[in-house]
């Protein structure tokens, strides 16, 4: 089955960024690129600091609240669309509740033909390049280096600990279903 | 009827973004916005450089490409996707292709309810502006000034030559169609 | 007697680093500029939200401790060292001390002669354009609007209320003395 | 005897920005962080795109012309100067003539007291890096690897090729002279 979507899921600062330049370099298509921080940048200001919204407390707590639910869930019919209509799509999400954030993805995507990844990281290594990367809150990788993974599933996962975001994304790119 | 998506048309520095981002603090719900610079930089790099995908020379002109065309035509679905799904969508772009360029983003609204603003700015002006942000390649405003109106038909029209983005985005916030 | 420097202050959003980019793009000579944004993001994250750095509270109110005032006295010393090296220097602060601020600047300049400018915005119009740019905590520009001119002395004043960037950066440039 | 300043050296996508951030971070002092990118940041937009300031090829290459020389050689001294008045200062360089780029230091700093460290990374991860973060003109880092150490002295060397940044910072950290 050919592969129409791509969905990355990880904590904050695992390395989902860097993996999805690298497979958008190494597929032969122009596959898309969308992701969890260009939709909340998407919002109003006002909204990205609100508890209807998304809040981002001072030791890394991610809350979110009403509006961002109903917002998020349009944003997912809406991306899942682009699909439909031809486009390749590869995300970067943090399953901020686990099982629960997969089962928002499924409830959009219908049959389309999706690769779940699941990109880890030790808790240590990315609460390092937190601070390595200097624009995120500190506390919010180490908060949810395990926590994004707990009863989600994949067809594939890859480790950054010790592996290259390119090497990740070649192993991502061999496993993309052709027709 | 109730508007459920902004489309603002204007030339490159004629002050879009700062109207979004003033319409998403003046409008009591919250609003997504999303563009073309945000659709440009969802492909791959290499994509951004090609002939296929979207070129743009030293003086300023811009070219695009077949594999951009396919793309913008499945974002254009997905984002009225998001707004049929609930989302209320504010978009900034920029019609390089005039009427033409409108009557993409018409083939993919159906009856969604528009709200269509043209955003105006003197030339020279948007030329100075160009070069106060210093993050664009010179030349663009000039050459989009008048050339993205052509043949394009508006609710509305804001002039940022002499007046602030706020002041433009009361007078867009007091034209949405409320139910 | 030639200009070798431009200090340029005015209060958050009165649109002083496009001046500055105008000024660079008009002048023939390459001119450097530095400016208290940069400053503070070469301090360490961890001073950047201290109180013995510089704090900004979510209205807007901007303090700064000892740490700060101890950078700040070397940072200066450092430009105006630049400046005797042979380099052309605008710098771009926000005198949140007013004549304090200015008086910090005169004892490390020793005589460099300098071009001081006042960068005035009416407080609604910089408030909105805070808005606009929506990269700043709001509040900002209202309080510092006025506060920052308060008993400092200027060479010449602009007005980015009803001028545009570059043509305040073309009377800010006429101004330049020429050996 | 006191470390008054650290020189950071390596090419392209080595990983020094992120040590930088470790160091600041880690070191119990703040100590202000300034590189090449900053430096080339505060030229004009013009001179930042032309022969005599500095010029990248679509394949990586860099060249520096005369103006750029004569401001390098007066940044050098303004933030030897800014050591002098009593800043600590950690610079991120690239040494693109190698050790023709650290003379011109030495000719600055006198006799501060500086920690000259090599920040070493394999071609082939810098390449692999430099897609992943995307910001870079691919070419770079492996053009830059080697070549900007050839005669140069340190007196310490770290490889990010298998180290993480905060580890690099603290080995750094640990050599720092103190009272």
């Amino acid at each position: 089955m050919t592969t129409q979507m791509i969905i990355l899921n990880g904590g904050s600062s695992a390395g989902k960024s860097g993996i999805v330049r690298c497979l958008q370099e190494v597929l032969p298509e122009p596959w898309l690129a969308f992701g969890c921080d260009a939709f909340v940048d998407a919002m109003p200001a006002k909204t990205q600091a609100s508890a209807e919204g998304i809040e981002i407390s001072a030791d890394g707590v991610v809350n979110v609240g009403a509006d961002f639910r109903v917002l998020e869930a349009a944003w997912m019919e809406g991306i899942v669309a682009m699909v439909r209509a031809g486009a390749r799509v590869v995300i970067d999400d943090v399953f901020l509740g686990g099982a629960a954030s997969q089962q928002r993805w499924q409830k959009a995507l219908g049959d389309v033909a999706v690769l779940w990844v699941g990109v880890r990281c030790e808790s240590a290594v990315a609460a390092g390049r937190e601070v390595a990367r200097g624009d995120r809150v500190q506390g919010m990788a180490a908060l949810q280096a395990d926590a994004v993974h707990e009863g989600v599933f994949y067809d594939l996962e890859v480790d950054t600990t010790h592996a290259e975001s390119l090497a990740c994304a070649r192993t991502i790119a061999s496993r993309i279903g052709r027709p």
